[in-house]
């Protein structure tokens, strides 16, 4: 029987009598192997696989405490800027408690998957003229002058809830990996995760930490570059975050774990994310394939030992943004007559299968 | 630590010593109590939430087993019709264990992110002129004449893996429902759902068996015209299906269960589509809400028992067709400036809610 993060981590979360019990059975997600991969970067990889969570994120392990905890507060509504993934799990999380929910998104960069969950979900959806940090800016204002619950990271109950899947993490490998490598967009992931490895430990379900490995898309890297970056642009709409709310405990996280914030191109990621889909049978959204084409770029400047055991954050669902998948696969689907002799004339194209009839 | 479905329910599978290990972690899927919709109609009624298996469907029970036998038997390709879900199923478990996978898909009806996953997966994808049953007709012959392992329902082993979702619906309620409501295209579904029932009973896990009530799309109701249906139109592509190959096994376990099959109309499925989202926050794709929307007909037509308790079968995840969502959904997204009024404009046209600040 699953149980959704509230009832099975409730020790490590602020949960109270007076909390409503709610869930859509977020969490409990798979930690696959990589085993394809594992053997090219002579590594044992593994896959925290996020987007099978209820709206495809791991945002949902911490909207659920967050929403849940604004009802507690009396909240009626809540609202958040977001690059798309923010919005689906709170619209989704807003919906079943009966709540209003406002999203602020920018216009014409979220992925058509995300933006049809929002709506879907019944929150009002507002398409600004903007970027995601000119939207998070203006909801922190209205929430500050308005009765509106804040659900972007920065309310804390977001990085609470997150952090239960480093926990999972420890549990499925039975102890903390060597290196943990996760995409870095608005920061608040590593900074959970961070977060969990260390409680998991104080609390001795765990004895050791890993090494915190973020990455962010090189057209967004304000960490690595030391300053925001203005106009982020990166085909990896979710981490299109040129001021990251959560950039002091990121840069904590990574100096306190003897790790790196480092930055990865569109093309790497790109690459990533089709080796992911056609050797492990995962598709991911192309932000989540950071993680992994960080990994191999860390490989391939020598800063990943042989045999160390790395697990690699994908923080989202592919299916929420099938236009990238389309526009970047190599191969295309072919559009033929319906006629058995057009089927044939393409597998028979395909060497050396079918030469030989049964 | 989840399973997968070959490990978990082996006993009740044909896995032999050869066969490969193969998961995506398909299977363990939540079971949601409907809360808001078993006010409104009466019932105890609850969601078996197929949309988190790891394409988003409940295609991958079978698939994980009907490639894993494929694979045992030596094959290296394999071969489907599909309306979009068993094309990113078969494509994804054949990438895990390298094989290559070609799909025939009809043009044009077949939703965004099925095709997108399809073609990330690696499959080789061809997109007929034609229909479902067109493009299943010529796969059965082709695949009888070369060595390309059929990987549709009509394989033996997709209905074995299938029928683990009635295991999982009787432990997770303690005991078989009153009544399983699912979705009926190629009918295999139901099919399979009922040998499930029928094989947990005789093993004397579960001590009784629901009934079965299958929902067809009425522009493609083939079983219950009586007649395959040559051109069937329907909203709910994943049942766009005229002449379902699971036919006689459909109608035996409604008649058999003392169920029925009927049809319901592309108004009530969007209808229940969007409740689902709005009231329980699942977002499932069109096909899937047919089951809701049969069960809401039953209602109104006198034949659902007051506290019965019912579960209805949600088949695939609504990110697959983001279109669709956004054609059919009442309040669409508001493009407005950058600028913080815009917002609150929005805002305070919503009744009540921040007529005073904090």
């Amino acid at each position: 029987m699953r149980q959704g993060i509230l009832e099975k981590y409730r020790y490590f979360l602020p949960i109270t009598d007076q909390t409503p019990s709610l869930t859509l059975y977020e969490g409990e997600t798979p930690l696959l192997r990589a085993e394809k991969l594992s053997e090219e970067l002579g590594a044992d990889l593994y896959l925290k696989w996020e987007g099978a969570n209820p709206t495809g994120s791991f945002k949902d392990r911490g909207m659920v405490l967050a929403i849940a905890k604004a009802k507690e507060d009396g909240s009626e509504a809540v609202m958040c800027a977001s690059t798309g993934n923010t919005s689906a799990s709170a619209a989704a999380y807003a919906a079943k408690l009966g709540m209003k929910c406002y999203v602020v998104v920018p216009h014409q960069h979220i992925a058509l998957g995300k933006m049809s969950q929002a709506v879907m979900y019944g929150a009002e959806v507002l398409s600004i003229q903007g970027n995601f940090d000119q939207a998070l800016a203006m909801v922190r204002e209205i929430t500050d002058q308005y009765p509106i619950t804040l659900v972007n990271s920065v309310n804390p109950y977001r990085i609470e809830g997150q952090k239960t899947a480093a926990f999972e993490v420890c549990q499925q490998l039975g102890e903390a990996p060597d290196i943990l490598a996760i995409p870095v967009g608005n920061a608040g992931n590593i900074s959970a995760y961070w977060k969990g490895f260390v409680e998991f430990k104080e609390k001795g379900h765990s004895h050791k930490l890993p090494r915190m490995w973020g990455f962010e898309a090189e057209g967004a890297a304000a960490i690595v570059r030391g300053e925001p970056v203005l106009q982020p642009e990166t085909v990896a709409t979710a981490i299109r975050i040129g001021n990251p709310a959560s950039w002091k405990t990121a840069v904590q996280a990574a100096e306190e774990s003897n790790g790196a914030i480092d930055s990865v191109t569109d093309e790497e990621i790109l690459a990533a994310y089709s080796k992911l889909a056609r050797l492990e049978g995962i598709f991911c959204e192309p932000a989540s394939a950071a993680s992994v084409a960080g990994v191999i770029k860390m490989r391939a400047l020598g800063n990943l030992d042989k045999g160390a055991r790395v697990v690699c954050v994908l923080t989202g669902n592919g299916l929420k943004d099938p236009n990238a998948a389309l526009a970047h696969v190599e191969v295309k689907p072919k559009v033929i007559p319906c006629d058995k002799q057009a089927i044939l004339d393409v597998i028979k194209r395909e060497e050396g299968l079918c030469h030989a009839g049964k």
